[in-house]
């Protein structure tokens, strides 16, 4: 045994001990009444990073809960990391569903209980202690760190690009390690490459200037609602092709690589079908799930509504109709082209006889993936598989995660998301819990990365 | 002057104090603290019908509320037409917009304004002062009459269907008079021979078992809002014309004679548009808007909701999508036949990935159109002509009367419309007027009418 893990061994009923006395603080970030919380939330991390031997340590306001900010610049001539995590919670209804108080974390069956335990306050304390027991033990670290601990992921970080922007150059470092991730099982290691992008607009139809009597005019002037159906259904053809003209012009071919990176990952159609209930998969010809839902655009309306929509009938030509859309996007989509792609296609195809409007959505997320071939994936892959004895699967997420792309843009430096949560653990629902295995690994696996990191070019 | 006439001309004030005393009966049908001044109305219609010589009055309880039923049948040998009018009103809401107050009727500029004042208690108290009179006059009615004054026209007659099949002797007529209904100008008399019919479905659209993350499952399962749009663009073309199959096999043609008959009714394009506030008309080509409105089906979606519809944003893939639909029919298009193949061609285009499920609306109602060469109709034609100076156009309405296709259906007898409110007299809307100038005219029009109906075939 390295002294590395005989330093974490020996430490691990204290590590266990912090992680419990975070997770009693409920930092819920959307709920005003706990912004006292988000904030002794963060003064916990700013002292535990000192605690670990991070310099330079602040909280630092952005406008909404604050950032934490820790550095250790002590290897010239090495790269630098940037460490993220959130100390934010998301809240907890319904509180009945909770076996144990979410506030008050209960230790069973090796797995910690509380909100918070994996999404993140648990997975971000891992590098904290990886780099206390790195300066302990070595009294140095093999590479430059920053942290960057975060107070409202769980709000959609609405501070984070102009904060960025006005801090560049206290946050510039070669590679961001995002504690804010999970692995594929608890054999099985997985690293996420991309996230999708997203943008999007709502569409309001007006026709007369009153809901009408559909018995005196129904037939002799438009119904918005046919018109917004037409409308969208010219959008997507019926075996789920976006129709809107240049929608897929950008999109970056999947090479063969790709396709067998990502057919290398576990997929059950039946258990995915059952999981769901629905009767069959669905989604753009040619390609298979996974590819639809990590590396291929979309265009799904999140809402409609108009007219009479409770009990009974009310028969009524309604004046309006209204629908949200969201397009998800891979790269090299842009989100204020493809939008701006879809209201050309709406003024294009808009239905005679009522006045369309468009009105894009101001919050959008550029697409992230990282090239597979980034000498950090290689340092990773190499952890992940000396820790779990397998190598990782590559993913690539449906989802968007804003901060990633904001920082290539801003910092110019690639994200390795590189967490040990699970997709069982219950994040963002009630019984949220974090494995102790997980912790522990999470360790071992953050002090080897760090050393692989500091022994390469990244 | 005739007898008849200046019986009228001396008892005018008096009639005119009879309805302002009847209008001052909130009579409002579908309030439930107003249910005793339905009740009060009946007995007021009782009362006046008693004093203007009809016989076997009474107020027959029909589970819901009443009808006043009388008659006067001293003319044997002569037909018998049985008049139909409604005692209640819709609420008064929003109160503030009335110059006064709606219950207590207000006579300015030759007009009454009252709630009920055209729709329909001074309307309904036209023939009963016609009777009034002939039988004061003459002693006797040129033809045999009886009155069917319902309580509860406004909330449409739930009990009516049971009610008439339960009383079919004693309703037995040969022709229907409605005095709910209008004339086209003040200058312009009109007659109405046909009302479209109704009927209509829910479409349920069940995706997944829960809401999703569009992120994580977008483009690898149906939407449910795409696959309802889809459906319901596949019902009707972007010309407006409608793919149901079969949807028209049972449309009459319209013959020369019926599109000429429509063509005389005066139609403004620009000011129908300016009214409306539409950029444009629209509907199934080949046709005109009053052939689109009174002798062409719809099919209208009057109300679609499904997924998030609040402010801003929220990246859901909905896992439900609802539509209500209803079509307007007519001659000889049959509701539950129209229903079927709708639901016919939800299944056959129902998209994949769904479950798509179809709930027919209890309550429809049959399209109804009385023969242009109705005797009845040259007798309130030759009327017409000689209260007004001109021949009346022939209307055929948009809505659906369900009254009219029950008495045809159960009675087997036509109704011919004849009232006398005009458009713009804020039915159903605050500050509702008849004029002075309709209920007079109307007092002389019926007598001649009931004359006219008793010299001849009905």
């Amino acid at each position: 045994m390295t002294e590395v893990n005989s330093y974490l061994e020996e430490n691990q009923d204290r590590f266990l001990d912090e992680m419990l006395d975070f997770l009693r603080i409920p930092s819920i970030s959307s709920l005003p009444e706990h912004a006292g919380d988000v904030e002794r939330a963060a003064e916990w991390v700013a002292r535990r990073l000192k605690a670990a031997g991070m310099e330079a340590v602040q909280i630092m306001p952005t406008g909404g809960h604050p950032v934490v900010y820790g550095e250790w610049l002590g290897a010239p001539g090495k790269p630098t990391v940037m460490i993220y995590g959130h100390l934010d919670t998301q809240p907890v209804d319904p509180l009945t569903l909770w076996t144990s108080p979410p506030f008050e974390p209960d230790v069973r069956d090796g797995r910690v209980y509380a909100r918070g335990a994996c999404d993140d306050k648990g997975n971000l304390l891992i590098p904290i202690l990886a780099v206390e027991t790195l300066l302990q033990v070595e009294g140095a670290l093999p590479i430059n760190v920053k942290f960057f601990i975060e107070g409202q992921e769980e709000i959609g970080s609405p501070q984070l690009p102009a904060f960025l922007a006005q801090n560049r150059a206290r946050f510039a470092c070669d590679l961001i390690l995002s504690a804010d991730g999970g692995q594929w099982s608890e054999s099985e290691p997985s690293i996420s490459v991309g996230f999708r992008g997203i943008c999007g607009l709502q569409i309001d139809i007006q026709g007369a200037n009153s809901d009408l009597h559909s018995g005196s005019y129904g037939g002799a002037i438009q119904n918005p609602i046919h018109a917004l159906t037409q409308l969208l259904s010219s959008m997507r053809n019926p075996q789920g092709k976006i129709l809107v003209d240049r929608f897929y012009d950008a999109v970056r071919p999947l090479s063969e690589a790709d396709r067998t990176r990502i057919a290398a990952v576990p997929f059950s159609e039946q258990a995915y079908l059952e999981r769901l209930n629905v009767p069959s998969l669905f989604g753009e010809p040619g390609f298979t799930t996974l590819e639809r839902t990590g590396a291929r655009p979309t265009l799904e309306v999140n809402g409609i509504w108009g007219g009479f929509q409770k009990e009974g009938t009310k028969t009524v030509l309604p004046n309006q109709a209204h629908a949200k859309i969201t397009c998800r996007l891979v790269p090299d989509q842009e989100p204020q082209e493809i939008v701006a792609l879809v209201v050309t296609h709406v003024e294009r195809h808009a239905p005679p006889g009522v006045v369309v409007t468009t009105t894009p959505f101001e919050s959008t997320a550029v697409p992230y993936l990282a090239p597979a071939d980034h000498p950090a994936f290689h340092a990773a892959h190499h952890v992940l598989e000396t820790v779990y004895g397998r190598p990782p699967y590559y993913t690539r997420e449906g989802g968007s995660i804003p901060a990633t792309s904001l920082f290539l843009e801003t910092l110019g430096a690639y994200t390795v998301s590189f967490g040990f949560g699970l997709l069982d653990e219950n994040a963002h629902a009630p019984n949220e819990f974090f494995r102790l295995e997980s912790f522990q690994r999470g360790q071992v696996a953050y002090t080897l990365l760090l050393k692989r990191l500091g022994s390469q070019a990244v």
